[in-house]
């Protein structure tokens, strides 16, 4: 057996390893707290990739051979098909406790779906029209990373700070290492341009990335819902509820969780909800007073992750659909982002 | 030049042809009034798959040919993966004013992801294996159908009476005859098991198929659209919301459209929305009289259609969900219903 085939096996071993561990710890937590349909169904469904990997390869519907001597690993793209839809889904209820979704998870969904298209389409044909086709695949996933980096920018913002804030921090650093792993597996492999890597290395590189992507995304994904949990049910002073977290609190899906626990019979703060003008104060350049910070809160994330934002996203007005949450912006950048508002009306 | 084979290019072209007059027809009405971007993609995404059919339908990524003898014609696999979930996430949002989807439309969406997939994996097999994954195929179908049919349900109850509802009828006869067209012409043609359609005959079959499931029933929808606009635009007189109609003109979407007509300067009537226990009733075996009926009101169609649903659906709670809408049932239905629902505590 040759070294990368040997590799290849033992890290596909290494994955169902990881899997069946997976799915027992998810097993165990939606039976004591709380578990997303979304880390399961990924689980299993990479869990049976796996096994057909190690067992079927060669087989027809696994790998199927053209005539012209091309050969598509077909189970792999199969398997992005049914996975990557549901980690996007993931992604766009964070926090587990809304059940609503909006426009920009459709188009979400829609731009992914289509780069995995392309990206088959590509694998399948050669040349030029090889080519062609990865490019459309890349505009599409250019689309994708771009709405998941608004997800993850949102989902920062609408925290509570401390240890989720940096639980999204992580699960975005995660997110944008593995998943552009994928274009440039392709781009080495035997499907794609420069054939630097064998079939066997190929499958080694992508069960690293799925180990990323997949398996540490879905766990971060799923401590983060366990935090906001907590969050919400040991916030239950009176008055606990800092005035930077006022956005927070009167979003539906903590609404709801607070309703859930009263129902139990546990207490919760009362929130004043009423004032929206309270909490959506207009941008000022100097920083406000927060109220009741704890102590490890780092004050520091808003002022550091605004200047990527308006960098990557290149649209001012995107940090007032997050009204509320965010209250303290970089004295330079509030100037220049209200100079930017100000002449533009929509 | 064979028959099936002209038969199969002029169906190509008819597509081609209604393709493009629709696209114009949809851009002129997003100028004058508005327009879905479902109706768009879908209808783009189509076009561009006919032309590649009609010139290109030999050439590699378009069809592909395995050793073992098959040939795939992939472009039909890619533009169902494109399409059919623009067309589902149209579907959850039949009246095209709300931008929030629930954790169906992802399930919806998922399960017709993994209906495709294992289509094309059934087509690229041979023998048992093929008949294994085009049956683990129709599973995943089943789920999208019963979904499908939940949402077409519960949008015909929330719409109002009259043209409203006729279309969502409509809407729901094409859907599914359409629908089901596509695995009785997987298993009719040569990807299929019984050969009995020749390739091209299996384009004609698929060409009439995609006229019917994504022209007709997305011009369907346009109009469904264009007349809950319509709706809410002339109900503007005081005292003409109906009682019945208390739970639509609850919904966050009428109010958004409402606010924007009256941002716009357009009067609406006094809505009273403070109490909903004035509008979702406990279910009583006695119809309530409506209050102020227009004449062609199909006052019938709940009583004709909830018999079948509980039939469909299997679930005595599911008309819960459509509370406020739903107000008369049939008496020897709700006695049955009430009858079900009274032990079961969830």
């Amino acid at each position: 057996m040759p070294a990368d085939q040997l590799a290849a096996t033992i890290a596909n071993i290494i994955i169902a390893v990881v899997g069946i561990l997976s799915l027992a710890f998810y097993g165990a937590h939606s039976y004591l707290s709380t578990c997303g349909w979304e880390e399961v169904y990924v689980c299993v469904v990479e869990l049976m990739k796996v096994f057909i990997e190690i067992f079927l390869e060669y087989c027809v519907p696994v790998t199927f051979y053209e005539t012209n001597g091309n050969f598509i690993v077909w189970v792999r793209y199969a398997e992005w098909l049914l996975t990557c839809p549901v980690i996007l889904i993931r992604l766009s209820n964070l926090t587990g406790l809304a059940d609503d979704y909006n426009k920009r998870t459709m188009s979400l969904l829609v731009s992914d779906i289509g780069t995995i298209v392309m990206g088959v389409t590509a694998a399948i044909a050669s040349g030029y029209v090889k080519l062609a086709f990865f490019l459309l695949g890349l505009c599409y996933g250019c689309v994708t990373f771009k709405l998941a980096g608004q997800i993850h920018l949102e989902a920062f913002y609408s925290m509570p700070r401390g240890k989720c804030r940096r639980l999204v921090k992580w699960m975005a650093l995660v997110f944008y290492t593995s998943w552009l792993g994928y274009p440039v597996l392709f781009v080495l492999g035997t499907e794609g341009f420069f054939r630097v890597l064998s079939p066997w290395g190929s499958v080694v590189g992508h069960c690293i990335v799925d180990l990323l992507s997949k398996n540490l995304w879905g766990f971060l994904g799923h401590h983060l819902r366990i935090h906001v949990e907590t969050f919400v049910e040991d916030d239950s002073l009176p008055g606990a509820v800092r005035s930077s977290m006022a956005g927070v609190a009167r979003r539906k899906s903590i609404q709801k969780a607070r309703s859930n626990l009263t129902a139990k019979g546990q207490h919760c703060c009362e929130l004043d909800l009423t004032s929206p003008a309270a909490a959506i104060t207009p941008k000022s350049p100097h920083p406000s007073t927060p109220g009741n910070q704890p102590a490890n809160a780092d004050d520091d994330d808003e002022i550091e992750y605004i200047l990527p934002a308006q960098f990557l996203l290149g649209n001012p007005r995107w940090h007032s659909s997050l009204a509320g949450s965010v209250r303290r912006v970089h004295p330079a950048a509030a100037a220049e982002g209200s100079a930017a508002d100000a002449p533009k009306t929509d």
